[in-house]
């Protein structure tokens, strides 16, 4: 059951999926950076900031949505042909703990490939200190379009 | 089955989810409005803003689930006693069209209103000029916090 | 908003959801009949059988699930064209009331029918005597398959 | 990140979890059985059958998510006190591969523990001779009911 070893269609994947994480604008506005791509596996990083909090001063719950979607689709789309573009069709998300932390932490990954949709898995840590908590986990599913 | 006369339990709902948005930090951060608050619906609207796109310019999926998931909570807020606080359990969003739009309006409305979980539906329509469009479709899972 | 009037792309859209239905085999075996079909409206009844309970002798969840998957499926099914086939991509389903009736009537419903994938809405409404109950919702992803 | 060791709060954690299993009298007409029951941890097992299928003779969605909602269930109910009871708030799963195969093992996994609500994880490995395929994925909201 281990799919951790993915085949690789674009040889690019790395490049690509950087280029357009730089086109989310989303992502400066809020400070969220992108950390490891590897072929399945995206991971973004956000620090806390207090201007996106929701009203008890913890991380709004959409902020940590959107650097988990971001991570899965990017995962997805990491797996995806040259010329192909990723449009994330739907997501469901848990959340565990109180978005408290430092540093939050989003890991993108494929569970599923697949030739039009792939299933990824989303979980966001949550970093105080030296420790460590799993404060969301989403599973979403990932569209690959053609022209 | 029609379940959209609710209880009120706190005569002051409206003030109590007014004050309450005011502390999501968040919402001012990417130019949200509370508009509409009634019992067991509430309404949020956001201008579009070319700093809170995805890669193809569109508004990011994750900034829609933010005012939705706020619209969702605040419904089921809107119909909790005195005292007691509101947490986001889950949800799970559909994205039926590309987030083009001037203003985006998502609205909140409570299906089920339950003593500890609340059941919620909630809807992203994107106005273009005179047209409107449905973009994103939720159901969350709110839970009521007693002290 | 009004999504309810949908562009019918088979005339025979009755014939061929029923014939399908027919060769679900579960739906014998639990009890499950097929009532009204309609473009992009199904509905399924399942008469309660006390062989077909959880531990608390309430229908078991799965069970409400199986015909409310299947009234959203083919609510989207109605609205395909000649030659295409129906696969359910996933679902979200809560679970709003204990399942206790005489009666179980699943209706699937399409919010957003699409050239690939369709989005589906389902409720459960249980039936005991006269009065009626919404027990389950459902969001459910649905694809279009292409040979 | 390793949340597999959890705390056994009633040592009778199995027998109850067998004989709240042997009451789902669903579990007996599908021909289901329960396999391994560890703390957190739930198997179920059904061998395939050609009256639970759907059109195209694999095994109905309905069916294979009966029997991954009870592994969940389970496996959350097995890290309850004495005498809490368990229920379903809501689930997701998404359908990965075609239902096809010998026997169906259905896997629940806590993920989060929780005093009140509990997020498990579930999967279904379909198995046709000696190659397994994973056909289903589910996140889980459990609740503890205390009288």
């Amino acid at each position: 059951m281990d799919n951790l070893k993915f085949e690789v269609k674009d040889v690019n994947f790395e490049n690509k999926v950087r280029e357009s994480f730089s086109r989310q604008t989303v992502m400066q506005t809020i400070g969220a950076c992108l950390r490891k791509v590897a072929p399945g596996k995206v991971e973004i990083e956000l620090p806390f900031r207090s201007d996106l909090t929701q009203q008890n001063d913890y991380l709004h719950a959409g902020i940590i949505t959107t650097i988990v979607d971001s991570a899965c689709g990017y995962a997805a789309f990491s797996l995806m042909e040259v010329g192909a573009d990723v449009l994330t069709i739907e997501f469901k998300i848990n959340f565990l703990s109180p978005a408290l932390g430092d540093i939050f932490l989003a890991k993108g990954l494929v569970s599923k490939p697949g030739k039009t949709i792939s299933v990824c898995t989303g979980d966001v840590i949550a970093k105080i200190g030296d420790k460590e908590k799993l404060v969301a986990t989403m599973l979403a599913t990932i569209m690959t379009i053609r022209k």
